[in-house]
């Protein structure tokens, strides 16, 4: 499918509310962005690629580093992770210090913060060097090799970061933080800090439409019962409290950043980045939303 | 594909657990059921038809028939509907009515009972004689003119039903209804009502496998767009809080009753009814999802 | 003590403040009302009488009766009236519904909403004509026999009642109502709908300054033990989420009513009646509270 | 009054509850006490002293140092304390975080753990050696010199304290900690460590018995208005969730600690200090409340 022309058809529907919305800034480094950038990478499982406009702009892809966090994590833990993790979409945003009390320290799914914190514990019991060995993951998953942390992002989110420490003491007074604080915090946020362009977060993300296997290489990510549930994950939790809205207007699972990035898969076909900074009400992208509605209904490859 | 024999395969596999979970017995009528039935129908969208021992027993569908609610008022409505209830997840049944109250009477989605109150009272406004349109609809889209409401079950839901009483005096005091109560509850008793049996309901559902259009006789019950959404709201909402474990292990859209239906739809291939009074915890029949995440395994039709 | 003299004083401290605020207007009958009344009564366990004034004008006393309520409903239980309702403050108005549900469906109170319908269900299944017998308890404990029901307010008040229907029904759903839901709101509906003026409630109210005893006429209303705990409830309980507050400025058990009137004790010595209808945010009358703060001060009068 | 024969008279009323309850052991420090210690003293502002059976042995004051912080804080800030931590009972033991998140950091009351975290941060402000200038103030109140921290007990609070640095973090997010957290908690934690007899305690809190001035030296601590609204605050927030209860049953503003300890003060005559270590499922002092209970009954000194 020509792709590439959808782009601008779709486009040229919607870019009228190019300035709707606002940029992140409960950070500084977020806001040190053009508030009308927008680029889009779509890969497909056979190794084509359509971008458009600034698809090679790197940016901030914050929560989005959840999925692969998470990918790793399983792959190593195995269905004993959601012992400590729950499948469940959150609810409100309000809820979420609520339903961790309610459920006793245990988060209702791995792509809130409290339940991307408890995958960080994971990884820092699991791995030798946590912080360089998710790095290397990204680096496998995406067959790109300059993926870094960003120091002064890191820096930021920890001098502001009150209430993911709140949570990560909330969960550790229940028992559900195995490792120092300090050290799966600091995981945390350098994990929020990586940077990385929509190509390079299309490609990240192209094992998932592929059931698992990472098709520039041929090579196994994760086995096909995981990777389908990492995508049911993703569909169910990967917006927040917009879960439901994302899925009834675009109808692919999908994970999005505060920068602005929104990565979705369609399963069998297609990896797919929009970015676009200015965030809606519910700090998911304005742009990058409506983008991928319009899209999958031009393109008929909404998953119902 | 041969999915006949896949059901013998699989209710092999899991025929052990036959005797887990209990059945619902908050009215009488619900326990006057073998416990150890179990039944399922799968149609195609070319018309095949794949059935296993209690198919043709009829049970009561209880919830299950919200989703067909929703689709005659979301085709009357029309997007409006959405001001009037959400399309988000409820996350713990115990949120209910703090979700309620703190969204100021806009139920979070159309499955839960709150909204399922909305939604009647929409086709209370919309239609001439709810009740009675209601059953036409379903003879509509199940082709199937033997569907009837339970006088008895009716009677012992509304002696029995003060927390929906509860809900809909509520959304009352918020001007989210306008009917006159005793009316919408009337409707919606009524739908709970309804006796059918897994080859019934799975032809019922088969327009939304077919994106809106009855496969039977070609009769379009709704558009495309309007189909995949509901898919995608049964997809978020559809299991209470369990729907994000049903996605995770099923991978496919679907609603279940407490008299032990459920019913899924792969988007573009078939409709399935399995049916199985004994309930988990969840309120969910056990063995019907332990059969359909059997069953999407070996045929490889998860969404995901 | 020249308490007369003390009206006149405090009034004039605080008699800019007499437009704060606004009349409560959920039903029409509490507009009708002359937003900038203002009475006051004070009556002695001596039988002294001080009066400031529109303390001869009848007005709503709403909330007010739900401590009267509870002293007939507390007489003829006893001490197992507490298995049916809590004895702690309720928290926020946010709250009321989500800790009936927590609490599975016994109200933290008597004086909030959820808290009186339970004692109406107990006055009903107690008493042979529960609306009579309450009125005739009334006249009792005032010593004054013209006390009725109003009509046009109940009537209002059954017709915008819908959130107190939702608490009914959840309790009844959690068992904690045991007569006929109609039966017991058409009783608290009433209760919510009798006139006094200030004079009227002081004495009605005497009792509870007095130890159990009607100092008009020497009759024990109900004996000392049960008198202290009922003003200990209305210190704990008395303001809805402002009981803090009032305890706070005022250091009285005390009651308050959306009509604008506000009753308080000073054990051993004095009950008093201030009203005002201008409400503040928390629904108290604004100016009530602030003449019982300066009037406690200036007699230095609080039980603290 | 000859209160020493009542103490003697109550205690072999309930002498038979004296196995009732548990010993806190969420840190070893506080297992290390005879259950079975039983220990009263009341002082008189005519400094009458009475003392009953283990009167003389130090234990953990725990939670009830929260109420002389208080104090210390109010008198250096003023009213524009009320800002910062609001004066109303914080329902369920559940909600505490719901409530923190609810109203944007603002605790409920200075009793509870968050309110006196925020409490500590004033100090901590306003004092040039926090820790150091709260132990004189306590040696002022008390007239007492031998009052000091316990080292093993700070430092056990601190390494299981994980609940309060949820708090202090969430609060923090919210702007309503000014300081370091590591100074405020270690404020706190040091503050929950200090060990007094029930002779020491009954004579730190006289001076809330008297209106604000110590009557051992006539030294005032605290002004009148100030001394009132305190005695307010514990009578409304002194229990946790059994505030109620407590004001049911006893009839004085009090405050309990996890130790076992319980103060109350009757104003105008007395402050008492009750220790029994087995707390009831509440987490106060099972025997301690049951023996005000009866004392202020056969004494009649209730307030209300």
């Amino acid at each position: 499918m020509e792709y590439g022309k959808i782009f601008i058809k779709v486009y040229h529907i919607i870019k009228d509310e190019c300035t709707q919305g606002s940029v992140a800034d409960y950070i500084p480094e977020l806001t040190r962005v053009n508030p009308d950038s927008f680029g889009v990478h779509l890969t497909t499982v056979e190794s084509e690629h359509f971008s458009f406009r600034d698809s090679e702009v790197k940016f901030s892809i914050q929560s989005i580093s959840k999925v692969l966090a998470l990918t790793l994590a399983y792959e190593m833990e195995g269905e004993s992770l959601w012992k400590r993790v729950g499948v469940e979409p959150s609810g409100t945003p309000f809820n979420s210090l609520i339903q961790l009390e309610y459920e006793s320290g245990i988060p209702r799914n791995p792509l809130i913060n409290a339940g991307a914190l408890v995958i960080c514990d994971i990884l820092v019991s699991r791995l030798r060097n946590a912080k360089n060995d998710f790095l290397e993951f990204l680096r496998k998953t995406s067959g790109i090799h300059d993926i870094h942390y960003d120091a002064d992002i890191t820096q930021s989110e920890k001098s502001t970061g009150f209430r993911n420490m709140a949570l990560v003491h909330l969960m550790k007074s229940y028992g559900n933080i195995h490792n120092d604080i300090e050290e799966v915090v600091d995981l945390y946020f350098h994990m929020c800090s990586i940077k990385m362009n929509c190509r390079e977060l299309a490609s990240s993300f192209l094992f998932l439409a592929n059931y698992g296997v990472n098709p520039h290489n041929g090579e196994r990510i994760i086995n096909i019962s995981k990777s389908k549930r990492i995508n049911a994950i993703m569909q169910l939790c990967g917006f927040y409290d917009e879960a439901g809205e994302f899925g009834f207007r675009v109808g692919l699972p999908g994970k999005s950043g505060v920068g602005g990035g929104i990565v979705a898969v369609y399963p069998g076909k297609y990896s797919i980045t929009v970015w676009s900074p200015r965030l809606n009400r519910k700090g998911n992208s304005h742009m990058g939303i409506h983008f991928l509605e319009k899209f999958t209904t031009e393109t008929q490859t909404s998953i119902f």
